[in-house]
This record gives C-alpha cells, structure tokens and sequence, in this order.
C-alpha cells in the first residue's frame, strides 16, 4: 500500500474587477483533501468535515475525486482504490473557488500517488480543462495573485502579478448561494467596443494599482462593464454592502468569482473595520453573514505533504 | 510682444496589440511647433518644413492652431494672432501619433504664451476632449508608456507602465495612408464576451511582458482581438511583413495606433536585422516604404522651450 497524502488547498477570489475569466488571487482559507490508499478493488470512500459539508456528494460523482480521476484517464492508467477525507473550511458555492479548491486537490493527490509524472503547468492545464477557465484553478495551484491566458493555439499562458502588501483583501460572505451557472446565464453574450474598451483600461489601472499599492487607483480600476453590472442583481444587499464597505475606507468592492461573496480592497489600518461594516450592512438588509474577515494573499499554492 | 515658444512632441505608437484605446507610449521622433506672437489684429501665419509639409493646411483649419484656438476657448480668452511654424519629421497619417503632436503642440504653446496657467493633468483632459480618445495624447503629452482610462464620472485616469529597457519598439512606415475614420470604419460595435475575455488577459500579459522583458510573454500577448483582425486587410503586405519580422526575431508585431504602420518588438540585438526584414518584405510585396528603424521610448515628453 502506498503512503497517505495530505493536500492543502486556498481559497481564490476571481475576476476581481476588471480581470475577467483571466485574474485570480490565492486567499488565506484552505480546503484540504487526504487521499489514504486502499486495497486494490476497495470501494471508493469519501468523508467531509466542516461547514456545508453535508452540501459534498461523497460517491464517485464527488468533484475532489473526479479529478482524481481524470488524471489517470489523462495518464492511461486505472484508478487506484483510495479513501478520501475532505476538511472543509472554503465556503461552498459562495465564489471563493471552492470546486477548484476540489479539483487541484484531486490532481495533486493523484499525481502524488503516482509518482509525480506531472509538472506544474501541465497540472494547470489539466485543472483549467476540468473548470472550463483557469482564473480560479491557476493561484489555487500556485498561490499569489495570478493572470492565465491563452497563445494562438490554445495553450495556456500564465503570469504572476504583483499584489502590494499594503492591499488587504476582505470578504464578505452571505448565508445564501449562486451556482456559477446561473450567474453565466446572466452575462450578455456581446459588449458594446466602449463596454470592452473600457474595461480594458480598467484591467491595466488595476494591475498597476496592485502592483504599486496605489489606491486610488484602485478606486477607479475595479469596476467593469463585464459582468458586475449585469451579476448584481443577483446578490440582496449589493448596494448598501458596497457602499458601507466605500464608507468605511475600502478603496473597491467587487464580486469575487461569480458570487454571492463581495471582496474589498482596503489598507491594512482600515482592513478590520471594513469587514465590520460589510457584515453590518447585510445583517440589515436582512441576510445572514457566514464570515466577514480581512485576509491575505496566499503565497504558496497548494502544498502536498506525505504521512505515514 | 511676448516671447516665441518652441514645442517639440514625440511621435507616439497607440494600443500596441490588446491596449485598444487605453495605451500609447512615446517613440524617439519628433514635431516641433514654434509660436511667436505677432501684433495684435495680424493674420494667421502657418508654414510648414519637412516632408508631408504638403499635406497640411496652413490656414486656421491647421490642426495645431485648431488646438491652440481652443485653448483661449477654454479659458474664455481671445486667440493671441501668432507665426506658427512647423518643422515635420513624424510621418501623417500612419498610425504614429501626427495628429496628437498637432494637439499637444497647439495646446502647449499656447499654455506658454498664457502664462501657463493649466498643469499637465488639465491639458491631457483638454488634449483627449480635442483628440477623442487618449491613447496618442497622453504620452506625447507626457513620454513613456502610459496607461489612460476613465472613471465613473468620465474623468480621465492615467498610469505610467513600466517599459524594459531590452524591448524595443521598431517602426516600419509604408508609402500610403489610412486615415483613422476609415481604420474605426471597419471594426465591429460589438465583440463576444470570448473575445472580450481573450484581450482582457492578453492585455495583463502585455503589461507584464513590458515590464519585465519577457519575451515569450510578449509574443502571446501582442495578439488581440478587438482591431487587429479587422484592420490588416487594410494593410496590402501585411502577412508578409509580420511574417519577416517574426522570422527575424521579432517578439510580436502589431499595427502602430490606426495603421498603416507596423510596430515590432525585439531585442536590442534583433532590432535592426527585424527593421531590415520588415523593409525588404513590404518591398517585395510591391510597397515602398518611408522609414524601417528601431527607435526608443522617449521618457521626456513634450519639450517647451522659450526661444527670443
């Protein structure tokens, strides 16, 4: 029988703002997923720990271990017998990441039960297949913030951006979700040159407002004519939750990932009070609020550790 | 009579692949305008050396003397009557910025023969109100590569980006023109979110490619899909003098603002082999060409100099 391995998984913030289906940025949250080896021809187990964990399909259909699996079809290889045990602590369906937290940590767990056979970038690729864009899976593998694109012919190109420390990322959770479908459902299918233009310019002022830490010009980048117009009706209490978080200091608000979770970037002085008055403002708009918290960037990725 | 003021502008190079509207950078070719004020009630004088000295009207339709008139305009002034005189050296109409040293010309001398009452960020806005969009003007204006969007109330935002000095921009300048309006004629009012996404991340990429000197980013980046696939058929020879570029090292090539100009990035040691290849393949395909060169980003700006 083959060792135990533990994989460590953060949470992701997506999009943020104008980085459309191409930004994301690891967060200080972990899922994490421990694949122990059974006998050959065992039955699969899954077992979940923590918050929504009764939300986690625990058969074949569990996305920690279709990914498993896609990577041995990926190698040609059958696939091994193993017990997978889930510890929850990435809010599910809120927009932090929370499937490719599930489908980095059944690729690593796979490649690390095989030996390794996979570099990085061809892990990414294969996370980026399974989610169907790679602005969550890419920091969610390797930490930071992280912009991915695509060359001529389709492969995947990634690169790290600067995030200053003195840029504090909050989020703010509601007690309610969006599945990712539903908030693709409500982008159009064309924008308008101005609308493209626009946020195009909005992306260059936001990398270059992380970069340097700059925060003013954080306040004009993180808007977009992509998709927050459009995702937040969607998310009750979006103005009063924004505009307490613009209150209290924060430089933007922005959805992160596809929602229902708003992200704030604010100083490291106003960080506390930030998150403070986000979960008082939805608290009065009458939603609940799972966790409201100052966070910071992630700089390792997902960290795959053996135990016997 | 007032003192005569002396203007020199950089030529400028706009969108440089995905910065569609929103990213120039100042090239090491220059406009100079000289102003000296004449008594008061004389007639306009415009004369013009250099070559396209032809091409521009030397009456009060002259684009520099249009922008120096709105500037007395803006400031609720009479229009002093001066000697305009231009000496020439960017070429009009392909693509490098003629236009915005016409503005920036204007408007700076006319802001030393006021007194200089407006500071740099007002006469941006002025210039980009005359120009239409910023991506020409704001680096003519103030050199470098810069990024220029707008906030929620239209005001415009301006960042410098970080260009490595081991990329270099290389011009080659065919014997015809497009005029802009013909060049906006021809792209699309609305873009597919995939090919919105697509430029989005091509443009983060883009960014920290200059940044770093990353050429392999580059070559990735460069590709856009909001001008650049509508705009080359406009461009008799295109293919073929991409395609020289690319053999002979160029990083990516991409059409300089409104064309026809190409615009290559390469190494310092490729340069002058890609303007040679990009020369040689627009003369085979039966185009003369008026300039193939390396060139550098001009990090000073628009020069005033009062001269008596």
């Amino acid at each position: 029988m083959g060792k135990t391995f533990r994989v460590s998984v953060p949470a992701t913030t997506a999009n943020i703002g104008p980085g459309f289906d191409c930004l994301g940025a690891a967060l200080t949250r972990y899922n994490v997923f421990t694949f122990a080896p059974l006998a050959a021809g065992s039955a699969l187990i899954v077992d979940v720990a923590g918050p929504d964990g009764d939300l986690i399909t625990t058969d074949a259909t569990n996305l920690a271990y279709v990914a498993f699996q896609e990577f041995f079809q990926h190698l040609g290889k059958p696939t091994p017998a193993v017990h997978l045990h889930i510890e929850l602590d990435v809010p599910l369906a809120r927009g932090l990441g929370s499937s490719s937290t599930a489908i980095i940590g059944g690729l690593l767990g796979a490649n690390a039960i095989a030996g390794a056979p996979l570099d990085p970038a061809a892990l990414a690729e294969l996370a980026t297949a399974i989610e169907g864009h790679p602005d969550n899976v890419v920091p969610a593998l390797l930490g930071g913030c992280r912009l991915a694109t695509v060359d001529g012919r389709g492969t995947p190109v990634i690169c790290p951006i600067t995030w200053h420390s003195d840029i504090v990322p909050i989020v703010a959770v509601p007690a309610f979700e969006i599945a990712t479908a539903t908030a693709r459902k409500v982008l159009p299918s064309h924008y308008s040159r101005s609308d493209a233009v626009y946020t195009l310019g909005h992306l260059g002022l936001l990398l270059q407002g992380l970069a340097t830490g700059n925060g003013d010009w954080l306040r004009t980048a993180i808007g977009d004519r992509i998709h927050e117009p459009y995702r937040k009706a969607l998310i009750s209490g979006y103005d009063a939750v924004t505009a307490a978080a613009q209150t209290a200091g924060a430089y933007g608000v922005t959805i992160s990932g596809a929602g229902p979770t708003l992200l704030a970037l604010g100083s490291p002085e106003r960080a506390e009070a930030i998150a403070q008055a986000m979960q008082r403002a939805w608290q009065q708009s009458g939603v609940d609020v799972v966790a409201a918290q100052p966070l910071a960037i992630d700089h390792q990725g997902a960290i795959v550790t053996a135990i016997d």
